[in-house]
């Protein structure tokens, strides 16, 4: 910034570039809504008070906001690259992201993530990129990937990152694996995934360095983490939903402890409803003020990140902000990042340039496989995975008979090992047919279900070289959605990407699956070994509870 | 810190070096006493819970509070060496300072920056030294040194300084002063000097970057600075006592922004009544709940100056509190800093290592005078400066007559000039002798007043190289406080220093002098060019408001 200019400008003494006038601007320091001009120059707020400029915008009968902060996410979550993204979300206001590019790494290593911070270049948001801490997410996976603490810190510094991304691997932290102490030593910024953690577990992880946690669940839970000096982050994902929960832990003297993420949340989700922007209304539907949430989605998360001269509409803040007739309302009138308009009524008014993504296109590598890989022995009491509706959480199950059950594969997809993982699922009740993804946390290997094993071999073919989710039914190829950077997110824009996912859940409709499970968010989540009590992997099925695989083929 | 040993403390597998066992601990977070263990290992809180520690203390029945901040003080306000100076407060409870070294940097220049920041050397406490923003403090002044914005980027870097100090030259500021505006470049933490600033000018002072008052006197003042997203640092000094008319102005949701310091307090008051702890006192007298004002006295101040895992009671922060019966008593039981029992009841653990000081021992430095120096022409309706009791705000009045005014001085003692400037002064009312000393503001030249010019010209000359305070009477000097560094601090003990200043004291009572004024505190005001109304510097008595010189002999 030049510091003269801006001095000059809320001296009156020059014309500003900008003045928003008489909008009701929040005051993020008292939580109130004040009616003043403010003046804007170089990018920077000059004045709040009376001022006249260059340009000058009718803020009359306005609401003034700094614009949101989504305090943790994954892009790879909406399946689009990072710049579709961005073209849905910054209309809505949300100019600020703490984005752990988990997935990608997961799949490509150190090359995704610098994909990732390439992709966003350009685009008026702060997009401040973490280190994912666990890849692979953990010593049962096989993924596309490892990296260590040797290239947490080259990436730090090659990359520019902000922080070091949730650190998942709690046991690692709690027994001190010396690559996971490297790690959190590498940085200053760390982030936390705590489940339920608790007690002196949970004082040494707050110890060990790790300021946030999004994984509460419970308003108890979130209370404790406050009060042994950690930021909680509410979490309102797709599936993942806690703000209702956490709400009533915010209190009058604890505020400044909390703030909003979306951690994942799918293409339909950020469309249709937004982001921060959404966690904000819901606030204020369970009954906190509008100023309140606002400030929460704003200013709170740029303080506990230590973000200087952000988040606030005061003078030497930056020109960050989005103007509505309604503070809870769903697209605002005009957004401004760094004092320039960058989308108004919901359209994007700033260009992207993409990164290049050839060498993410074709990262699904399996080994050759027929028909006979999805057929597998039943056995009498063998063990099974059993789904319900609205839950991540599985139960490790027995069956008696095949009767009712389905035929699931996890099939090692980086380096086509033809390493492949069996078991029978109860509950998910796919019927006449097959789906194939390669979305699969956290590893992203090919996960398949079905009810028959022609089908299931249809839709494993149909995700090719770039991978996607397919639907095979009665021999036939239904859907198919491509994700081809790598395997995860469209390279198409968010418009297309979302007709076909459109188009492949009209394709569904034809497959049967038990009511109130979404079934490809559901598999994705079938084979991460880090969430109770029974998933596949490439390597067999594992019980999550005793640490040990159950059964394989 | 040794990661690994504080995670295994936490967990509870090893036992902490120490615990204090059952005490009402501050939750900083929720602004509430909590009985817990405090486990510490490595100078760091591991955990609060429950812990058994190789050395175990007794909190039952007492409080423990995070140590305090003072936000902004000047050490040379207590006329004795930081090392002596911290004796005295770290027994109190305060181990963090924003020390800005004005005073000494206006007569010895970087060099006497230097020597406060070796004085401190090993002692347990945070003193993070400012940059004097402002040497000379006004182009009027004869200061012993100038400093510019190229000497503020080589103390900063070869002093390890913390930021810029209270950044008094507001019109340098809001001019756009090239030396003001690479001095704000220069340095991310700026602290404000702002008595009196309001609307578009404040927000140019804000926007500028000063991000600090501590000169509110109104809860007017202090909120328009906390909406303009500054922090209020709420003063009670010696002289300018702000606390109980700025407590009003503290909020429950606006809390954060505010925080407490002494900026200037003799040493009768830092000894007798303490420094943060006597704020916590105060605003706990003023109906503040203790949680609350030792909160504001500890972790407001670490948030605010962005200083992390600083302030709290909580697993991953230092382990600097205290433990006391009262929460707002005089003296704790006992004060850790790092996990170090450093002081207690009252009483300093630790050892200082002064700095060496010879190079500062003699910096009076006067042109020879006759008592003739002391004796200028009345004039009728000459202008005068006019002081009242309780104010250091001055009145530029005339004089019909010379009955009832006292003659001033003011002696170039940098250079041996010669420069000096005379004023006749009504309202002190010194009779039968004079005052002289080496302690005014900011440039710390002599001043001198009194009835007659024989005692002047005594009082001056007792003052010797060194400088100090010193009082004479009918011919006779009466008493004499030596400080020996740079004429601002005494070379000796706290208490010896207390006993010099106790005699003096006595020896003043043979004086006359009006009542409700403090005169060595308020001569010390009389050459300060920046607080209205009429003052005296060398050059002569000089118009604040207009800004010029009205009268020199």
């Amino acid at each position: 910034m030049n510091r003269e200019d801006i001095i000059a400008v809320a001296a009156g003494e020059r014309k500003a570039d900008l003045v928003v006038k008489g909008a009701k601007a929040l005051d993020v320091f008292t939580r109130e809504w004040v009616t003043a001009d403010v003046a804007v120059c170089g990018g920077i707020i000059a004045g709040v008070g009376e001022y006249s400029g260059k340009e000058e915008i009718n803020g009359e009968g306005r609401y003034l906001v700094p614009t949101y902060y989504d305090a943790h996410l994954h892009f790879e979550s909406a399946a689009v690259r990072p710049s579709e993204y961005l073209k849905l979300t910054v209309p809505r206001g949300v100019t600020a992201y703490n984005a752990d590019p988990h997935e990608i790494a997961n799949v490509c290593g150190d090359g995704g993530i610098a994909f990732m911070a390439r992709d966003v270049r350009d685009i008026p948001a702060d997009v401040r990129f973490m280190m994912p801490s666990c890849v692979p997410a953990t010593p049962e996976d096989s993924s596309g990937a490892t990296l260590t603490a040797a290239d947490a810190v080259k990436c730090k510094y090659g990359l520019g990152l902000f922080g070091l991304g949730e650190m998942m691997n709690v046991p690692g932290v709690l027994g001190r694996d010396p690559d996971v102490m490297a790690k959190l030593n590498a940085f200053d910024i760390i982030d936390g995934h705590a489940p339920g953690l608790t007690g002196k577990a949970l004082c040494a992880y707050a110890a060990a360095g790790v300021m946030t946690d999004h994984e509460c669940t419970t308003a108890a839970e979130a209370e404790e983490r406050m009060r042994r000096g950690m930021y909680v982050i509410i979490r309102e994902g797709s599936q993942a939903k806690d703000l209702k929960k956490l709400l009533p832990a915010v209190g009058g003297k604890n505020f400044s402890r909390f703030m909003f993420c979306t951690d994942d949340r799918n293409l339909e989700d950020v469309s249709a409803r937004g982001t921060i922007d959404n966690c904000v209304r819901l606030a204020v539907g369970c009954g906190m003020d509008a100023a309140s949430a606002a400030t929460m989605a704003s200013y709170n998360a740029c303080a506990a990140y230590g973000i200087k001269r952000k988040g606030a509409i005061a003078p030497g803040y930056a020109a960050d902000f989005f103007l509505t007739r309604d503070p809870v309302g769903e697209l605002p009138e005009a957004v401004y990042f760094g004092g320039r308009r960058v989308a108004e009524n919901g359209k994007a008014l700033f260009e992207t340039h993409p990164a290049d993504c050839s060498a993410f296109l074709s990262t699904v590598r399996l080994a050759p496989f027929g028909e006979d890989a999805f057929t597998f022995p039943f056995r009498k009491s063998m063990p099974v995975i059993e789904v319900a509706p609205g839950t991540l959480v599985t139960k490790l199950g027995s069956a008696d008979s095949p009767d009712g059950l389905d035929l699931m594969c996890c099939m090692e997809r980086h380096r086509a090992s033809g390493e492949i993982g069996h078991a029978y699922v109860r509950g998910f009740c796919i019927g006449g047919g097959a789906i194939a993804q390669t979305v699969g946390h956290d590893s992203h290997n090919v996960t398949v279900i079905g009810d028959n094993a022609r089908d299931m071999a249809l839709a494993v073919s149909a995700l090719g070289e770039g991978g996607g989710f397919a639907v095979a039914a009665g021999g036939e190829i239904k859907g198919k959605v491509s994700l081809a950077i790598a395997g995860l997110m469209s390279d198409k824009s968010a418009a297309e990407a979302l007709a076909e996912r459109k188009k492949l859940r009209a394709a569904l409709g034809g497959l049967k699956h038990a009511e109130g499970i979404e079934p490809f968010m559901l598999l994705s989540f079938l084979s991460l070994t880090v969430i109770p009590e029974a998933k596949l992997n490439t390597k067999g099925l594992y019980d999550v509870t005793r640490g040990k695989y159950v059964y394989n083929g």
